[in-house]
């Protein structure tokens, strides 16, 4: 193709709102313009390497032996009531009221659409495995669209879902499926990390991410040197041991006026915020439940809503707090707290002589001792991870890092069967809930992520998998001699199956060398009178800062074997 | 492919919603399945089709020299408040308010979008022409969403866009993409006709829709054996040819109470249809206006409003009637409408004594002579042609038939510049707006329209070029010899790009039969023990009744010739 028909507008300047690397060359290179925020025209440029990407995930989807099929946009409400997604997703799921005055949600997935699609036309174990998949445009109302392609309210993602009698057999499929997405990462050129992850609104136990580590992340990974890796959601570190250095004392109110935080607190009593107890009133499933942490350490809402036994969790209100602490917000505590459930940290449950909020407004107790003072209804690992921790697994450091979730792999089982009631009959005539995997991959994700783990500074450097064009002919002038070359080179390259952009502006050389370097092509060509005196074409990598002098048909066979090295 | 694990879930029973046989044959070929109104989720031997179908679109427009881009679904109201397009398609338009209170529109087309983006990014007539594709999920609120994926609420379609400096341009791609789509419904297999249409929303004076001539479909196509054809919405009949029978009479009041229709009217007046005029009451661009007809003639919106130059119309409401008339509804007339501009039909000019509403309850009048005593303020083609009607061109009989629309092309030049500010400097160095043509194809259309003209009483008959599968190898029994046969008959023409469907299942002969059959694959192997005692398979067309026996090498010859053919 040649340049000045691709409609290619790359720009000098960064685009104001870009905070990424992968957003600011994703314009700058004229692969994508922003529409609104959060939602993005894939240009000529940009929407080859998509192509590219959903073509690499539709080989090894195959070769697994998924079928694809295409399931609406537009799903009935009444479908996400029935799984109690409809609350799980909150704001962020797109939904509105038609013509007919009937709740349409826009499908973010469809674990729903395919239960029922399943459940209404499977009936026997025999049909079983069943493994299906579609690439399709997904839809979020993030609050905060940002970073580009890596948060926005509308994305390509490759969901698949498969059906099994058995938790056995869905294991089976869940690391064949588990197998193909590092394939398609690897063949997508992405160095990434899979970690054990949250399944989130999902559902389901196990779960696995695929993270390409990068600081343009939103995600943060948690990793050790014993090969633990796990998102900062699931990551557990080791409970810290506590030799308790002093016995335990009495029980001591002290008056803190506006003391709220754990900051103020620290200050004001002398105290580091190891010695804290955190008490958060939260409302689980509806009810209110009380949280433990350490002053130091974070609330991670996934692991305690899994310790409370419900769906997910949510802060209280001011107003409930008061009303069941009898304190203002910042003055809770477990002492006395007998109304509510009690769910403290392991960490907590080693600390001598803490100090807490004394559910009084403006008092907090000091040498409050655990299993002493107030008995926890439970003891689990509801934390986040931070820096400084141990692994759980080997006591090494713990290691952070932010990274892009490129895919995700989940193992729901019978959670959407059981809500909507797809049932097969099994061996023995019975009917069985159909047990489920669930698999996804953000194709535009794998774009940004291989941009940001690979540009330079001077753009973009794409692999050749998923490259727009594997080479790029820069002509140099538009004297005979070099017209006549680069049209023998085009031709000759086309002929033997290369995609090859033809950079035939009348421009300066920079201008089609920085041009050349910002949109990544793998292989550069110059075509320009001097080298071509002595019968010569320059061929360079984008990688390397030297070109190479070759004759043109040497430089056609050159390329091809770099193309399929 | 082998039958047994290509979730083909085929059924005997029509579906009780279906009124056409596409939509009753996608269903039972397990092509697809209904979530809810208007929205169908493609299973896997559906999507095949449907992605060939893309697959054709895509070389077709690679070949004229069209980009393929993709633009998001979720679109900003705003643009479409600044084109008259939110108000224009009205209910039929998909949008809702997002979480930051921002309308937010489904795109049903991409003009608005398209525009924008071209106006930010191109700004020389140096970059002109510019086409520019995607194929993309769109979506209309449609009221009765019915016949299958003939009228849908999410729907699949190609929509392409081109920009130009001058008409003349314009006028050049218009044709280079009208022979493209001739090219697309060839090669899909398609028998149809192209006719002159109206624009609609789209917008542009000029415009032809592709149609395929089938009782399913909900278009009407108006055609003579000149070669003229249009859709009724643009259809032009000749005027009728009324020779005065009888000079005029003078004006007389006749009293009429209740006949508020044409039908009682001529019973309680004993007159034809055609000696009465219709006064409509209707309101254009918020301006009221009255339409005259003839009393057998229907009224043609979208050429009233271009004769009364407006944008649309819609009919008044009884109030708006009743004050501008001062009667009830059903006896307007134009004698003494003085208040309004009256849009005259040609049929009425010719009138002689016709009766029509005296602007007075229960009154209408005799020996009404348009000119004399009324003057319409524009007389023009306002009506629909009907059945009886002669051709404007030669005065042949115009024929009128149903058809389905698989594509259009519009040419709405300025209108979505003008309204979106799209310039681009000139030869001279001065800005001018960018003139633009549109191009639409629906592919679940296609997919209908083959089903809907090449079916038989067992089932669908693909051509060869979308079919899902080229070859079904239809095995009978579980013979170590049939077996062997068709798994060497498998890998042979697998091997030479042939795709193959393998009904592997232990099923009786005529449930796969009836299958094969049911689900159209072109080409029938059937490898039974009785043929192959005598080395021999059967190769049998879809559409033909006797099979011919031919050895198993020798069959993959001729499936291989068939294909190519």
């Amino acid at each position: 193709m040649k340049w000045s028909k691709a409609f290619i507008p790359t720009v000098k300047e960064d685009p104001s709102d870009a905070e990424v690397v992968s957003h600011k060359l994703m314009v700058r290179a004229g692969l994508m313009r922003k529409l609104a925020a959060g939602a993005y025209s894939y240009l000529p440029l940009g929407y080859r390497t998509l192509r590219k990407i959903e073509q690499i995930i539709r080989r090894e989807m195959e070769a697994v032996g998924a079928l694809e099929l295409h399931m609406p946009v537009i799903q009935p409400g009444e479908l996400w009531e029935r799984t109690g997604r409809l609350k799980a997703y909150g704001p962020v799921l797109m939904n509105f009221t038609d013509r007919h005055g009937r709740r349409v949600v826009l499908g973010p997935t469809h674990e729903e659409v395919i239960t029922t699609l399943v459940a209404d036309n499977i009936s026997s174990y025999k049909q079983l495995p069943l493994n299906l998949y579609q690439i399709q445009t997904k839809f979020r109302d993030e609050y905060r669209p940002r970073f580009g392609v890596l948060r926005t309210r509308e994305f390509l993602m490759k969901d698949a879902y498969s059906f099994h009698l058995t938790i056995e057999d869905l294991k089976v499929t869940y690391e064949k499926m588990y197998q193909a997405y590092c394939r398609i990462f690897d063949r997508c050129g992405l160095d990434y990390v899979i970690v054990e992850a949250e399944s989130g609104p999902i559902g389901g136990e196990s779960s696995h991410e695929f993270m390409v580590p990068t600081e343009a992340g939103e995600d943060t990974l948690v990793r050790c040197s014993c090969g633990y890796a796990a998102n900062l959601e699931r990551a557990t570190a080791a409970t810290p041991k506590t030799e308790p250095k002093e016995s335990p004392k009495d029980l001591r109110q002290v008056h803190t006026p506006g003391a709220t935080t754990i900051d103020e607190l620290t200050k004001m009593l002398n105290t580091p915020a190891e010695q804290l107890i955190k008490t958060l009133v939260l409302v689980g499933d509806g009810k209110p439940l009380a949280a433990l942490v350490r002053g130091d350490h974070e609330l991670n809402e996934a692991k305690l809503a899994h310790a409370a036994g419900v769906s997910n969790v949510q802060m209280a209100d001011a107003q409930t707090i008061e009303k069941l602490t009898g304190a203002a917000v910042g003055f809770a505590g477990p002492v006395g707290l007998s109304d509510l459930p009690i769910i403290a940290d392991k960490a907590v449950q080693g600390m001598v002589n803490a100090a807490t909020g004394a559910n009084k407004t403006d008092y907090h107790l000091l040498g409050v001792n655990p299993g002493r003072d107030f008995t926890p209804s439970t003891v689990a690992d509801i934390r986040l991870a931070a820096p400084g921790d141990r692994c759980a697994k080997c006591n090494g450091e713990l290691k952070f890092s932010k990274g892009i979730e490129v895919g995700h792999v989940f193992q729901p089982g019978a959670k959407y069967s059981d809500a909507l009631g797809a049932q097969v009959l099994n061996e023995k005539g019975k009917n069985q809930p159909v047990l489920m995997g669930t698999y996804g991959i953000g194709l535009n994700r794998i774009m940004a992520a291989a941009i940001e783990t690979r540009a330079d500074e001077q753009g973009i450097i794409w692999p050749m998998s998923i490259a727009p064009f594997q080479v790029i002919l820069v002509q140099l002038g538009q004297s005979d001699q070099v017209l006549a070359t680069a049209e023998k080179l085009y031709e000759d390259l086309t002929a033997r199956g290369c995609e090859v952009l033809w950079d035939d502006r009348d421009a300066r050389p920079g201008v089609k060398f920085n041009d050349a370097d910002l949109i990544g092509i793998p292989l550069r060509i110059t075509i320009g009178e001097k080298a071509l005196a002595k019968g010569n074409v320059e061929l360079k990598p984008r990688t390397e800062k030297q070109p190479q002098l070759l004759e043109p048909a040497a430089a056609v066979d050159t390329v091809m074997r770099l193309i399929n090295s």
